[in-house]
This record gives C-alpha cells, sequence and structure tokens, in this order.
C-alpha cells in the first residue's frame, strides 16, 4: 500500500537523522570521549529510532491492517502481535 | 580514558552495521514495501542498538565507574542511574 | 465483550501468582536479603506482568479491535497506538 | 546490609500498592470490564513495577556496588550488568 509522500520524506528525514547521531557516536568513541556522554548520545539516537518504530506501527495500523481485517484476514493479528513484542 | 583498540574497532563496526540496516529501512519505504518486513527491521536495528548501548554501559561501568567510586567519586553512581533509565 | 472463562481464570491465575511474588520481594525486603537476590525477583514478576500484558493486548486485538474495525470505528486504532506505548 | 527502615517502609507500601492494583486488574477481568480499561491499569501497575526496581537498583549501587567496589570486588560489575539487562 504506497505510502503518503509527505510521510514518506519525513520518515527518511528521521532515519537521516540518526544516521548522524551514530556518526557523532562513532566520532565519540574514536576519540576517547567520557563514557556518560557517549551513553546519553546513544541513548538518544535509540529514543529516536524508537519514534521510528511507533511512527511505522501506527501507519502500518491505520492502513495495512485495517484493510485486512476489513477483508476478513485476521491473520494480520497475530502478524501485529508478534511485530509489538519485538518492537522496543 | 582511552579505550581498548579492539574493543573500539568493535563498537564502530557494529554502528556502521546499524547505519547500512537503517539505509536498509529508507530503501524499503522509499519502495513501498509491506509495512509488517520494514518494521521487522525496525525492530532489529532497534535491538542492534539496545546491544551497543549494553557494551557501552558494561565498559563504563568496568572503567570510569569503578575507578571514580575507587576514588571515592559516589557522584559517578547517581550519573550511573540517570543512564539506565534512559537506556532501552 | 465477555472473555472466555478458561481464558478468564488463566489471567486470574497470573495475577495471583505476582501477588505471591510481590509479597515474597515483601518478606526479602523486611529480612534485608541481598538487594542482588531481590532484584531478580522483582525483574521475574516484571517478567511475569508484562506477559499478562501481552496476553490482554492480544485478546484484545482479536475481539474488541477486529468487531470495531469491522464496523467502521477507527478511532480503536488510536486507542490502541497509545496503550501500545504505554504498555512495557 | 541492613536497609534503613524509612526507605524499607516505603518500598513495602509501594508493593502493597501494587498488589492493590492487581486486584483491581482482577476484578475487572472478572467483570468484564472493557480490554481498554483493564490494559491501562495493567500499563500503570507496570509503571509502578519499574519504579520499585528503579529504587531497589538505585540503593544497591548506593550500597552494596559501592562498597564491593572499594574492597576490590569487581565482580559485581558482571552482577549489575545482568540485573540491568532483566529489568524493565
Amino acid at each position: 500500500m504506497p505510502r503518503d509522500p509527505a510521510e514518506k520524506q519525513a520518515l527518511i528525514r528521521r532515519l537521516h537523522r540518526i544516521v548522524g547521531q551514530l556518526e557523532g557516536i562513532e566520532r565519540m568513541i574514536e576519540e576517547d570521549r567520557y563514557c556518560g556522554d557517549i551513553l546519553n548520545q546513544t541513548a538518544a539516537a535509540q529514543k529516536a529510532l524508537q519514534s521510528v518504530g511507533c511512527l511505522l506501527l501506527d501507519s502500518h495500523m491505520h492502513s495495512c491492517v485495517t484493510t485486512r481485517i476489513r477483508e476478513g484476514d485476521d491473520a494480520v493479528i497475530d502478524e501485529l502481535s508478534a511485530l509489538m513484542r519485538k518492537l522496543k
């Protein structure tokens, strides 16, 4: 199911920002920066990636899940349950 | 406190792999791939980033935290508590 | 939507077990047992309560959510999203 | 290491409140209350139990961990790492 272009770009911008955070963490490790500061940056990147997961899950539920349930395809519910247990 | 070079390289390889995962997720979004598959990849990247956090935290505790406690600097414990609440 | 009696009893047994775990933790605290052991019991109780949450969520999705989506009531999806962000 | 009595009572009061929450959830299940409401109560109990874990961990780090590190017993760090991976 094609995603709304604006939503697509927003997700991709978020991913780019997280890549930037990871590159920043890499530099801090290279420079032997204080672990506590590196860990704070890591927590921030984890939170950003968690948000991407939430946005993707919301979008999935409002589109594929809703459509497949209406088509009588309840298997999507078990799939959703499995996804939720994996996602942070 | 300078990190062991081998540990440093291992952390950086992990970060590079996560960047690769994020780039893969970006392509999947661009190609309007099925959300469930994108979410599975996102969960995998989250897990990989969680592991980086655990490794950094372990290393921090075995080095800075231990050293500062031995020097009588208990403030590191409150800092550690705050970090643990942020990390996934 | 009435829950299947067997499922109901299974959930209630799990809740009783968690209450038992919490009472055990209370005794350990009263007896000044080693913190590490108390923390391990706390982690076990957290995991048990997480499982109850997953079972309740699964059951909710297979019943209320599916039914309301088929009735055209998409608001249940936003409610589900909000619940998932709260649940551990 | 004996815990401060006031801290002990505070922890026990929290545990009693969580038992009360679980008993409330049991009643809601018995009465076939709406799943969404039951899940909200479950999330609240999870959060309360997570707080107990954080308090216990803080106390552990400020007492046993600090003492054992000063006595040169670094094994406590690996134990702490293992606990942190289990706790929610």
